[in-house]
């Protein structure tokens, strides 16, 4: 797991939130460099609320360098990479990245600059590659727990098995048998009805475009009930003196 | 374009911070349903800073239903999808989706509920599709700015082309003949100080271990200068009498 080095962070409150950030996405090794109000820090521990676990923890170091002393890659967060040459890698590509370092048991960091001008360009000479989120450029500017949350999203999507798509609930899709019997029921409602009488020559097609329609709305297995349920419903007497067709 | 519709927000200060999310990954269609203080709102204008812009074409509604009648397509994000039958995606399928409709014409917009309880199951209801963000199931509450971040990040970078690496700067990769230089400078300059005499039956190994090694550091056309450079320099007479090794 890739450790959260912030470099002089100025508010305590944006270390709360951070500290928030990281553990959505299940992140727990933070690391403070200089912090400028000192630490603890009661603002951070206030806006971390149940992160504050993630506080208890955090290690104070003087410098950069100490702060990554045991570690083996390290990424720098930067909006602005300097005229340096180094890899620049998206949040995407580096989480995929330091999930293969975790894998290979290689310990890895992120760097984040101060609130106020980020990384130094000598931090960021201490990293091997450097992440930068693709932003509009015309607005660009995201606040440091904003950025520690896209990069951990990104960490945890690596690693997370979700599917993309799926169906909400336990629900399984019609089978075939259970669509025929649907098109079946209403094709014999509307016979009885006589609803084909006037039209008899387009009944195939019209039939044909319900299936075709059918067959693509995707229909669970409880739609098809809903449906039968619907169709039962449709095909009832009128009550009352009701039929008059044009009143709800 | 995606919109992003607030329904019944809460707090002046996430609606700004909601713009704020939205212009930084270019959407600029917010529409706000039925907000708890009034509309406009003075936080939200404080907190959104430069993304004013957006603020200012916001369309307000009375209910969710009137702010997605011109919709085709609506997601709807929720944490706990309900006991309905819906398909869920992850914010990165429903970002791919969203290209797609947004390509075909088809006009899209993602419900986020209030900070409190999320959305209704009302309102889920109204939707196509459900958004969930996967989070560390033991600490999954984000704040509603931050799930239009996650959600306006992925519309982005769905889009976006930015190479997943790239080596910062114009520089180019060394070619294979200024590597040959590099080794065979290095080998003609070890050979001059008889490095190998002692050790003459292991140079051809540790010449091929230095050409692999080197081969491995993708060097930019101007590291191979920068180690010419340290070669030449390694290879000057020590100045003055401090040629006794220990000393600095």
């Amino acid at each position: 797991m890739p450790a959260i080095i912030l470099v002089e962070p100025q508010m305590g409150e944006n270390i709360g939130a951070a500290a928030r950030a990281m553990l959505n996405f299940g992140l727990t090794d933070l690391r403070l460099v200089a912090p400028r109000d000192g630490w603890p820090n009661e603002r951070a521990v206030a806006m971390a609320s149940r992160a504050d676990i993630v506080l208890e923890n955090t290690r104070v170091y003087a410098t950069t360098g100490d702060a990554i002393a045991d570690l083996q890659h390290v990424y720098a967060t930067t909006a602005r990479p300097r005229d340096v040459i180094k890899k620049v890698a998206t949040p995407r590509a580096a989480a995929a990245e330091l999930r293969g370092h975790t894998a290979a048991g290689t310990a890895t960091g992120i760097l984040f600059g101060k609130e106020s001008v980020g990384l130094s360009k000598e931090d960021v000479t201490l990293a091997d590659t450097i992440i930068s989120v693709p932003l509009n450029p015309d607005f660009s500017s995201i606040n440091l727990a904003q950025a520690v949350l896209l990069v951990g999203y990104e960490w945890f999507q690596a690693g997370d098995e979700t599917p993309p798509v799926r169906i909400n609930n336990a629900e399984r899709p019609a089978n075939k048998a259970e669509l025929a019997h649907l098109f079946a029921r209403i094709e014999q409602e509307l016979d009885a009805r006589g609803y084909f009488d006037p039209i008899l020559q387009r009944k195939q097609v019209i039939l044909q475009n319900m299936r075709n329609m059918f067959q693509r709305l995707g229909l669970m297995e409880s739609d098809v009930r809903a449906f039968q349920g619907i169709i039962k419903g449709l095909t009832m007497k009128v009550k009352e003196n009701r039929d008059d067709g044009d009143k709800p």
